[in-house]
C-alpha cells in the first residue's frame, strides 16, 4: 500500500475477526518496531507478542482498558527499563510512542488494526509475560482485521483542524 | 512510495541540500502528525513550522544538538502544554512520539529526511517561536532533503538483533 494511504488508513481498532495474523506479517510489524530511532540509539524496549487465546485473555485483565486483547489475533507487550531520571522517564515515553507508530503503520499497510492500551496491574503483566525485574510493561497493542469494516483512508479524521493545529512561522 | 520502503529508508538525517521542501508536501508531513492518535484524542500539540532561514539559524541555538535546524529547509516545532501530573507526562511524551514517528514516516515517504532533536533552552525557544505560557517546546524535526545520499530502504539497520528485540509468547 502507497505510504499516504497506510497513514491515513490507521485507526483505533478494538473488535477483531477470528482470523491469524500470517507469521511473515506480525514479524514485519514488530521489525518496524525494531527499527525505530530512540535518544542516542538505546533502543529501550523489547517486544513480547503473544498468539495464544488463553495467554491473551490472561493479558487483557492488566487493565480495563485492555479487554480487547483477549480477542486479537497477536497483542504485542512494550517492556523498557524502570527509569532511574526524569529525563530518561520522557525519553523512554517519547521512543516507545515511536515505536509503537511505526508497528502500527505498517500493520494498517498489511490491513491489520490495532488498539494500543496502557497497563496499570504490573504484577499481573510479569505473571504473564515473565519480564525480568527492573522493567515494565508499558503499553499493550492488540492487533488484527477489523471485525466492523476494512483499513481504508478516513478523509475526516476525528482532530482539532489543520489551521488550527499548525501555526507557520509563529505561533 | 510503498509503505514499507518509507518506513525502511527513514534514518537520521542532518545534512541538508538548499532544496526547499514544496509547501503541499510539507503540509502533508503536518497533516500525518495531526492525525496521530493520543491518550484519550487529547491531540496535546501544536506544530509550528518555521521555513525562514535568519529564523531558523535563531532556533538552532536551542541546544548544541540542534545545529543543523539552521540549514534545514524546514523546521516543526512540536509545542505541548506543560503537563501538570507524571501520568499526563507520560502521555504527553508518548503522544509526542507517536506524531513524530507519522511525520517522519510521511517525509520519507516524499524522499524528505528528518533529524529530529530535544530542546533545552524554553526562553530561548519561546523568543523565537512565541508559544505562550503553559507550553513548551518538546521537541524539533528539522527536515530537508538529504545532501549525502537519497534515502533508501536500510538492509542492516543499527539496531539490536531481531531475535534479542522480539520474545514469542513470554520473555
Amino acid at each position: 500500500m502507497e505510504t499516504w494511504d497506510a497513514i491515513r488508513s490507521r485507526r483505533d481498532v478494538r473488535k477483531f475477526t477470528d482470523q491469524p495474523i500470517p507469521p511473515e506479517d506480525l514479524d514485519r510489524i514488530l521489525e518496524a518496531g525494531r527499527r525505530a530511532p530512540s535518544s542516542q540509539n538505546t533502543q529501550p524496549w523489547d517486544f513480547v507478542v503473544v498468539t495464544e487465546r488463553e495467554q491473551l485473555r490472561e493479558l487483557a485483565t492488566v487493565w480495563q482498558g485492555a479487554q480487547h486483547v483477549a480477542t486479537s489475533a497477536a497483542t504485542i507487550a512494550l517492556v523498557a527499563p524502570v527509569p532511574t531520571s526524569e529525563r530518561q522517564r520522557d525519553q523512554i515515553e517519547y521512543d516507545l510512542g515511536q515505536a509503537t507508530m511505526s508497528m502500527m503503520i505498517a500493520a494498517a499497510d498489511l490491513g491489520v488494526g490495532t488498539g494500543h492500551t496502557a497497563v496499570f496491574d504490573q504484577d499481573r503483566a510479569r505473571a504473564v509475560l515473565g519480564f525480568p525485574d527492573g522493567r515494565f510493561c508499558a503499553y499493550l497493542i492488540p492487533a488484527g482485521y477489523p471485525a466492523d469494516r476494512p483499513l481504508r483512508p478516513i478523509e475526516r479524521p476525528n482532530r482539532r483542524p489543520f489551521e488550527e493545529v499548525v501555526h507557520r512561522g509563529r505561533w
